[in-house]
């Protein structure tokens, strides 16, 4: 186990009718003029935004709106979201939604303290030294964002998705009720559930061998997501089912499935986020349309733990060579996705790339990673080429 | 699922040197004078008082210092660190030691900021508004306060012991280095491992059917500590054994493993208190001397829970009746304790109280807990005496 720092102060109220306790979170945190960011219509069509409304008012909070973030959230948003908290006074920043709301809050709560432009940071050209304090009442559950210290934000001039973590924005409360995620799409749901997963997996496969309690809480995280997505394809509003999903959600990404880790892959993570900044598909579809073939080109190097994940995670008998383990756990995990109607490849995501916006995106990730990225293999600019040309002509 | 809030704020840097960090931690949550809180002098002829007072030196923290805390720690020695702390101005209450020497940390931090006596908390007639800052440096594995809301105090004059529990007093960092448990005599080690397993076993014990997510986390911490704990027993400088159990009592105890429970069960920690009020007992030790005894009077109000524990946390075979799965799971815990030198009777435990002696800890348990406690199965004062009985005769 190699030594790590966690940090996770994020106080979750999770269950039935929890977004009534919104005001009284605030009050606690020291707001006094909020921000509520939003996205589509839904959250106020729902009736949503005015029960959290009506909550900020009974606990004598002030605020002001802004909706209309949209996935993969525009640093035009982001810009327009520090110009009127700065001249409207506010104090705290509310995101009611999922992670793009989320994100979009946190690149607002950097921007507001920051001597510069806030994008700088999401080129790793500045760094942050503070953050306005940020709330979330979540309405999907993907992202993690509500107990994480990521942010992900899209130039959508340049195309350029690109992410700042920073324990500063690690949201002060976040308030998750289950019921919220009930209407969502099922593509969205499961979409959802494919980003949850890779959050775990992406800190899962790594050069590490010895985290024994990591890796129990890693693959328990992971076995609950695939049940609980499998059910909610088939009932949507199945309470229990809604909650495994979300609290995973929230596990999954604050830091406790990678403890011990050498800080874990993400490099479909960065491969997705290609994808997201040129052709704008949801986040947890881009990840399942690269997991694949991600993972056939790098399991061989790192065999111990694809095949651990086969046995433990996807119920893999243990027959055959370590290999052919491997690559049925492999294979399962892809006829999982597919069975919640997630893509496999770039075709079924629904683009189809030129063989120049393949070199193109392998060019800009291994850019944004600084030339490599990887623990289970280290992958360059032609690794990631390899990796987008297997899952464009699946 | 139950709705649930789940708050574990404490930032943990874990691993090899990370003692060395200490001044940082405190300069970075506001200390400028700390007091030094610890046990017996082992902390001191090890060398580590002497590695975390440069630390805070480096850092220009300036400190006093309040050595002799026990086991089951006293009031009184409370009492003289709030004094103590009042008369010098320390703003940081620092514990280098395990969960006595940080239940005696957060005593004195509400006792210093408390309208009225500091007993008044631990006897429930007085609530806390307070506490003062709290840092850790963990010696011992087990009790899991380096991030829990707990705090458990001896008053040695009347053999009450206490817990106040308020997250206040949670942490603001722990600082968690294996190593420095490598020299610890085995009992405690073995001691140490069975107040974490009882920490999950605590909130596992319940009567809420659907949690999916906590119960993958639970039996997996529960796993990871019995197959640790064995290596110890042969191991004890086994450094990623160490490793394990350590961050197993921090999760152990910290709300992770119950979230969407009902409270969970803590029976045994009613009665163990008890014990260490009255006979000065090593905790773990004194929690695994009773538990087969309350398992076997419980179990039948909660046999699906047992048979799953037996199940997937003893390896128990699915085959017999749900009540012989259950009875065989409760025997392979105790088989356990036994394995690594724990009690499962009072009389293993060294001690033999009289009629009189059961009967008193009885009363005394049922009147701590308000009349009343459990979840597994709700225990009264004539309940808790036959347990009591249960464990002296075994």
């Amino acid at each position: 186990m190699k030594n790590f720092v966690y940090y996770a102060p994020t106080e979750v109220h999770f269950g039935r009718g929890t977004e009534n306790e919104t005001g009284k979170l605030v009050k606690k945190y020291g707001g006094t003029k909020v921000l509520i960011h939003y996205g589509g219509g839904s959250a106020v069509r729902s009736g949503l935004i005015s029960r959290v409304k009506k909550s900020l008012e009974e606990s004598g909070i002030a605020y002001c709106e802004l909706g209309g973030v949209v996935p993969n959230p525009h640093l035009s948003k982001v810009r327009e979201g520090i110009e009127l908290c700065k001249k409207e006074g506010v104090d705290f920043l509310l995101a009611v939604g999922g992670g793009s709301v989320a994100d979009s809050c946190k690149a607002i709560g950097y921007g507001m303290l920051l001597d510069g432009d806030v994008w700088e940071l999401y080129e790793h050209t500045k760094t942050a030294d503070a953050c306005m304090p940020v709330g979330m009442v979540l309405t999907i559950a993907a992202a993690g964002s509500e107990m994480s210290n990521s942010s992900v934000i899209t130039n959508e001039k340049t195309g350029s998705k690109r992410s700042y973590n920073s324990n500063l924005a690690r949201p002060k409360f976040a308030v998750c009720n289950p019921e919220l995620t009930m209407t969502l799409p099922a593509y969205q749901t499961a979409s959802g559930c494919a980003d949850i997963l890779m959050h775990t997996e992406e800190r899962y496969f790594t050069q590490v061998p010895n985290m024994e309690l990591t890796d129990e809480i890693a693959e328990g995280l992971m076995r609950t997501v695939i049940r609980n997505a499998k059910i909610l394809m088939k009932e949507p509003e199945n309470y229990d089912a809604r909650a495994e999903v979300m609290w995973a959600s929230s596990l999954s990404h604050n830091g406790l499935t990678g403890c011990g880790n050498d800080g874990g892959d993400f490099a479909c993570h960065g491969l997705e986020h290609e994808l997201g900044g040129m052709f704008d598909v949801a986040h947890g579809a881009g990840l399942a349309a690269v997991w694949g073939s991600w993972a056939r080109y790098v399991y061989q190097n790192c065999l111990p733990r694809f095949k651990k994940f086969a046995v433990n995670v996807c119920g893999v008998k243990e027959e055959g060579t370590d290999e052919e383990i491997a690559v049925k756990g492999i294979e399962a995990m892809e006829d999982f996705y597919r069975s919640i109607g997630m893509p496999t490849s770039l075709h079924e995501l629904g683009i189809a790339p030129t063989e120049a916006q393949l070199r193109e995106m392998a060019k800009r990730c291994a850019k944004a990673a600084g030339g490599k990225k990887g623990s289970a293999k280290v992958l360059y600019e032609a690794d990631m080429l390899e990796i987008y040309k297997m899952a464009n002509s699946r």
